[in-house]
């Protein structure tokens, strides 16, 4: 039987004052209507549109792809004028789903059982049970069957005591939802064609108005504001803080994790406090995070430690830290940065586009950039690879056992042999054989007439 | 009618257990007597009278100024006591405000309704409804009119059901004021002066005692321990975030704020978690502040990005951040740095007293202090502005496309004129003339004969 | 009266999906078996016994010492025979104490008040009222006296109205204890031997069984899992913040404080948020220390201001900042570091094994490593103590007074009298006398026909 997705995303979001489309703000670094798109991925619908109408060139641009289709709503005139925008786009017969671009944590297993409910025969309604319902449109039935959606300023007193609530979610027929939306009516206060009105439609003709009723309030939060998309943030963050736990994963602080993206974590992985994940992160077995981390797209063996303060950033190249490799604290890792086994980087320390390879260390105040060094080097504090020429960048090559000296400058393109050692202070700007002893600096002298300098008045 | 506003201020907060009068300990950066001086500013009060006694020189230097004026009550024998020091002060006729100076939060309109309700007529107490009152003083009332309050200990079962709370607030009439305090009587198991005392004073008389009722705690919670003030910065921290939310500012965890002075945000404002702002900050349209931020007196212009870990401090000299620069992550900037649009100020880089053009980068290990950057100039890794000469401080200027390479030392006074080019590893001493390639660094030899040090035993 | 106190911590903690035995996980910094033990350190035991099972080798050497003894118990058939297992250990008379090894928080007042309530006569258990005991084994009492535990399966619908339930906490008259465990059944659905069968036996042999009641949820809770373990080092980390407020520490956020070890704070101390204390920390009176430090094993003296972002590590050498210090923001003092009263330590500076005498300075980007600094040094920017030539690490002494340019290199063992003056970009190996002044660099020279490089395509 076929399936059409259809989210609403044609609101402005007057209540964020913000120039982004409502639907695509962020929740844990993903879009509002991205997160509704792929919790329902594992759907497998024929039809996936997106109504879209304020911003609605930024909003397709955002979440094109994967076959979805783009219906625009100009003006918005209602939840079941939206509905109307998308009859053209539905395919034909079984069941129709309407999501909501704005709340985003809608979950699988939710819309599945709503699509099962539905069988295109069906509308479904998805409800939840509020302890205090107030200014919820309120389930009432007659037995199972829903019989009516009652708005809170219309219900009875009797009707206000209904906990069961409408969550703006449901599941309809295909050809009967076309057309009820069809002979929807704008003769209201607002001048709006409301789609709540087809239940009414549905009980007159006798097509069975079922709900299928969540006990989790955070997929059904939606997000008007700024403060409700940081409430629902923290909601989210939460549970999946609880399931890296679940998982095994001993975190410090739960309320004091941000995810935003996807966490990977191998057996007995410890987080500290106030830690930042975000995009595609791996962390092995046994891997340690220090407090006050922020980790983007990288990748961290088993038995690492990453030190307290400690940045790293993949972006699109990825960052690797190999096994048993101590980083930070105060380190910076940045695209590019592959680092073998029991490499050691240490406090103030910065390494971009760079192979350090097994036992390599640079442990302070260094910068590698464009780097390929060899196992056991050691780096000396404030030692620099000066890869850009004001126009181009070029590569240092560090061969194995190399020492390099302090406040060294490595003036690529360079190559230091294996074994080579590099006298601090000096500027390096030619080759060094392997094995060699290379300085470039000054010899130290005295000037003895000197008078320091006195404070001016 | 004149308007007398009292703050008692003398108190010791012994449960503070701090050395500090107990009116000075601040919340969210300001002190406790100060949050209640500028709340009650918009009053327009004739007089304002703070009553000081213990640590009194310390507590009248900190907010003297204004026209506030001084009373000591010494030594403390309770509230009655101290209203009495004040009468000699008290601006004849019309109501007198009466606030206590550990109670920070009070609101401007509450305040404002309180003297509104007085008229120089009425006294008038500031109540609210606890859901556990117990060991509040209960408000009695015949219908609307506050007959009396009992405290605690001394209410009946009955009066122990009643909600309705004395909050230590009121406003009076202050010619009756003066009469009620000097009829006060100490005859008690404490031997102290009670102000409450005067409510009976006043029924007596016939004069109206009436009710202005709060529905916020915070504004009435006072401060007598260090976890009653953690609780309450947190209560007022939480307000703040909520605020800024409300006027659009995207925050990814409200519960880690911390602004202590004022914000100012544009449209499209993201600030990531566990980020303090202190002093006055100006963030512009569109600026995104990463996590673990620390930014006081400065202002960042739209577009710009200021990436984690990034400490900004222009005290009172300011700083200041261009349009679509970016800073950070491990940056900080002091007093007097001001950055021109798309400024890179990059990982490990210091920047005080300096002015940098539009384009200039400084991304790695360096110090700028007491420079003059121009526009598009690289400045290396590693490189350095010796600006002090270990008794007075010079001044380096860099013109425009300027490339200094890593790990200068840029002796000042200096001058680099544009488009002047400096060698890795070059200590500056003489001005470079525009255009030129300055070269300071000794030539690279090799020592064949030489031996690696050994591991002594 | 001879006392035993047996823990039990032979089981696997299969929900925390650890290698590590779940006694041995970590709250605060310490074992959950530690926490046991140290909490029960007051009640001079005849014999401290843990029973362990599950990682045996790994615990007890974990935990030896301290004449701590051992049992095993293999396989693990319940609690019962856990304390079967101990009883060839047990002295003889008294009262013997059993503890779990995965609930840490057992306070020593609780513990005292069992064993006080035993005398070696009765069987003491320890109990709790939950708001809701579902799960729980009820405690059903006869007036004062304890019939029976009623798992919570078995109870009937009375007996689920009861709120007092049993902890897993016990103390027994010794001989009697022997006694009961040596009749214990395992006939049961599990095939298990059950401690709480014994209550049975000693309401039977006419032994009073009497409660031992604990308002503090705090102290009974156990830990299965790592979300457990999590809330419990939240609501622990929550109690030492309220104990530091109520000695007068100010804390910016009291949830936002991670204490692991022992802080001790003088007067007027103020720590600001997501700070984290590890080992044993002392800040003198009116230290603050700023947002976002990590501060391990160090003594930090009075009125020292320890700015945000400040990493310190004494590991087993400790570290110490002397009165009126500055230090940071990011500054990282390592093991060996002493700084003497009025250092300043800036940013991205690393000190090590070193000495710094009163107000000497290293305010920029500098290492200093294996140093001695004398009285009112100012360390350039820059500057680096090459202390490791690749096998061995050297000394570098600065007498007082000397001021080191920026971006020196002080090639070790190398010493630099009092007064010296060592030029900007120097690299120092041999000594320099008192008073001279010292360059080590190439000679300023200018390269005209020189072309910049372009950009290749």
């Amino acid at each position: 039987m076929s399936l059409n997705i259809v989210v609403m995303a044609a609101g402005k979001g007057t209540r964020m004052k913000s120039s982004l489309p409502k639907v695509l703000h962020k929740l844990a670094g993903r879009s509002l209507l991205k997160h509704v798109l792929s919790s329902t991925a594992a759907l497998q619908a024929q039809a996936r549109i997106v109504i879209t109408g304020h911003g609605a060139d930024q909003v397709e641009a955002a979440v094109a792809g994967d076959g979805i289709r783009f219906v625009r709503q100009e003006p918005q005139l209602g939840t079941g004028h939206a509905i109307q925008q998308a009859v053209p786009a539905l395919e034909a017969g079984g069941t129709t789903l309407i999501l909501s671009g704005d709340t985003p944590l809608i979950s699988t297993p939710t819309t599945q059982a709503m699509v099962q409910a539905s069988q295109g025969q069906k509308l479904v309604l998805l409800t939840i049970h509020y302890a205090d319902p107030t200014g919820y449109g309120r389930i009432v039935r007659d037995g199972d069957a829903v019989k009516a959606i009652v708005e809170h300023k219309d219900a009875t007193s009797e009707q206000r005591l209904i906990r069961e609530c409408y969550t703006g979610i449901m599941a309809a027929p295909t050809e009967a939802l076309k057309r009820w939306v069809g002979q929807l009516s704008n003769q209201n206060a607002q001048g709006e064609y409301y789609l709540t009105d087809i239940v009414a439609m549905a009980v007159a003709e006798g097509v069975p108005v079922v709900a299928v009723t969540t006990a989790d309030e955070t997929e059904v939060l939606g997000v008007n504001s700024p403060s409700q998309l940081a409430h629902l943030e923290r909601r989210f963050q939460r549970q999946q803080a609880e399931a890296l736990m679940d998982a095994g994963v001993r975190l410090a602080d739960p309320a004091r994790l941000d995810l935003r993206g996807t966490l990977s974590c191998g057996r007995d992985v410890e987080i500290d406090v106030n830690c930042v994940f975000e995009g595609t992160v791996s962390l092995g077995d046994g891997v340690r995070i220090g407090a006050n981390c922020v980790i983007r797209n990288a990748t961290i063996a088993a038995g690492a430690r990453i030190h307290e303060f400690t940045h790293i950033d993949g972006e699109a190249a990825g960052a690797s830290v190999g096994e048993g490799a101590l980083i930070g604290p105060f380190a910076r890792l940045r695209p590019g940065a592959q680092l073998g086994a029991e490499v050691h980087i240490g406090n103030f320390v910065e390494v971009k586009n760079s192979t350090l390879a097994k036992g390599a260390k640079a442990n302070h105040l260094a910068y590698l950039g464009d780097a390929t060094v060899g196992e056991r080097v050691n780096y000396g504090a404030g030692s620099i690879t000066a890869n850009y020429d004001g126009a181009n960048k070029h590569r240092t090559t560090i061969g194995a056992d190399v020492h390099v000296g302090s406040n060294c400058v490595l003036v690529a393109p360079v190559t230091l042999g294996d074994g080579a050692t590099i006298g601090g202070g000096s500027t390096i700007t030619k080759d060094v054989a392997p094995g060699q002893l290379a300085v470039a600096r000054g010899r130290q002298t005295v000037i003895s007439e000197w008078v320091r300098p006195v404070k001016k008045k």
